[in-house]
């Protein structure tokens, strides 16, 4: 059975459903990293949405369209980052049963916030144990509905709200001729994808893929999914072994380019975000920015977006990283 | 002589001279603070503003006041921190030649931001030297127009149209009870102060000072300006000897509550906001939600504005503040 693809009508729904839920987060400019580059930068930011990561949209999304008895049993997800923080929220917010599997080594402070967002948390050895058995275990006892953080049709639509927002807000002062997105099992970029068909189908789309693990850049080159072993990078939010099935076909059928980010670089623009623009993101976060200052030549005097994913990430983790004397963000 | 103090109609008049220059920043919340204090707060994010903090809202007011004989013969300011990067943003905007007059061991980084902006510095012996005196041949010798930090109504008016946007900005949803504003020589509080005087004559307004150094506390209770020595305080934007000549008066009609923040308050502060508002912000722009955190319980359920000055501080330094293990932000 082969789920039909989702259309930018479903984004535009996902809009109306989360309107006043969602932030509709600003569009921030640097005039200094602006003359850096050469070029024009509108960054959307993401990091400033609810629980601080573009995931709360879809998330939203997905569980506002259950139905009264999918309410009422629950909703169980699998993670250990920002999509279990947003379904934890959500579920709240909507007055559902929210399950979250997490690996029992998770960080503290991320079991904590599912915890306070009143999400259950049940725990599994991420060695010994599957989760996608145990998500599904949960289902078939108790009749919950998985919400999986990518390949689901009403998560990528409800992503594309971000970028459609962004085309909104920036349209008046002519548009964008590019736009940068974080890559990892491709729900925000499928979703930006159907947005920017619509609303922008002359905007050039980069997806952005740690250096470590350009699966999805493989896979749009080759033609199928590509698996590869957990990438090692501190993009831990693009840490993912393959991109989803449906975020494949959408992504297949847009033909975006994909282009990788090293983790220096990573850090260098994390640092760029601190000390030009006073904000936290956190390395997934930084894809766009990274892979932007290594194309910007090629995109003189243009205006490009950079979707700013998300800002999670530990206050001591984030001092470490900014410590680090990298090659430096001039 | 005495200069006439500025009014409400003077900071109207400021906001339609840096419209479409300054940014009208963003009111940012954040429900996780809101439940953990019992309140609404509502940021008003100065951080985000060009150049990094207010500071450029007066030095753009006064600077496009300038005659035209006035902008010809240029600018001098003396300030190791935000306002001189202000007067030389602002300078280069209005092309006006600037000359900024830093200490010597000035942090390399502000000299490099100064210089960047097309400012020209002159070095003193900030043990040996008088930077009034410096400042004050320069106006003589070139004809320059001194643009001082606070002590002045066109700075003053400035300063006061964040607070106006605040104000105007939550109007609608119902205002503010209680406002908290970083006071160092006074330059945004008793601007602010003339913008509460008129669009929010019944919001409390606190102006907080550095534990280290309370003297326009001391000034408002004894109805004279204390003079102090240098305060010890990692709020290096508060790091004065005594408020304005002007800034006082304005203050002692206004009457507001002023309270003191602990340097540790700010690192806790500065922490808050990394965490949950995914914001960089230096010490002293930390000063508003120190203390409000000390005083939520008085304001529980009230609507409170917090201005947040400035994000100016070196990634490394924000780092180092970080990492300390302080009584830290639960």
């Amino acid at each position: 059975m082969t789920t039909a693809l989702p259309t930018f009508e479903d984004v535009a729904s996902a809009a109306a459903r989360i309107a006043g839920r969602a932030h509709r987060t600003p569009v921030l400019r640097s005039r200094l990293i602006d003359e850096q580059l050469g070029l024009k930068v509108l960054f959307k930011c993401e990091n400033l949405q609810r629980m601080g990561a573009f995931k709360f949209r879809g998330a939203y999304n997905a569980l506002s369209r259950f139905t009264p008895a999918q309410r009422r049993a629950g909703v169980v997800a699998y993670s250990s980052g920002n999509h279990a923080q947003a379904v934890a929220l959500c579920a709240r917010i909507l007055d559902v049963p929210a399950t979250i599997v997490m690996p029992r080594d998770a960080p503290a402070v991320k079991v904590a916030a599912t915890l306070g967002y009143g999400g259950q948390v049940v725990t599994y050895d991420r060695y010994g144990e599957d989760r996608e058995a145990i998500g599904q275990a949960l289902v078939e006892r108790y009749g919950l509905t998985l919400v999986p953080p990518y390949d689901h049709p009403h998560i990528v639509a409800g992503q594309g709200t971000a970028a459609m927002e962004l085309f909104e807000d920036t349209a008046e002062e002519g548009g964008l001729d590019a736009l940068f997105v974080p890559l990892g099992g491709g729900g925000l970029l499928s979703g930006t994808a159907l947005a920017a068909g619509a609303l922008a189908p002359d905007c050039r789309l980069f997806g952005v893929e740690p250096e470590a693990g350009n699966d999805a850049q493989r896979s749009l080159r080759e033609g199928r999914i590509v698996h590869i072993d957990t990438p090692q990078t501190i993009a831990d939010g693009a840490q993912v072994t393959h991109i989803g099935e449906l975020n494949f076909r959408i992504l297949r059928a847009a033909a975006p380019e994909v282009v990788t980010a090293s983790d220096a670089g990573l850090v260098d623009a994390m640092r760029l975000f601190a000390t030009y623009m006073k904000l936290v993101v956190e390395p997934t976060g930084c894809l766009g920015l990274a892979a932007l200052r290594t194309h910007a030549e090629a995109l003189h005097g243009r205006r490009v977006g950079v979707l700013v994913s998300g800002g999670n990430i530990d206050p001591a983790r984030f001092a470490e990283l900014l410590a680090n004397t990298g090659s430096t963000a001039g």
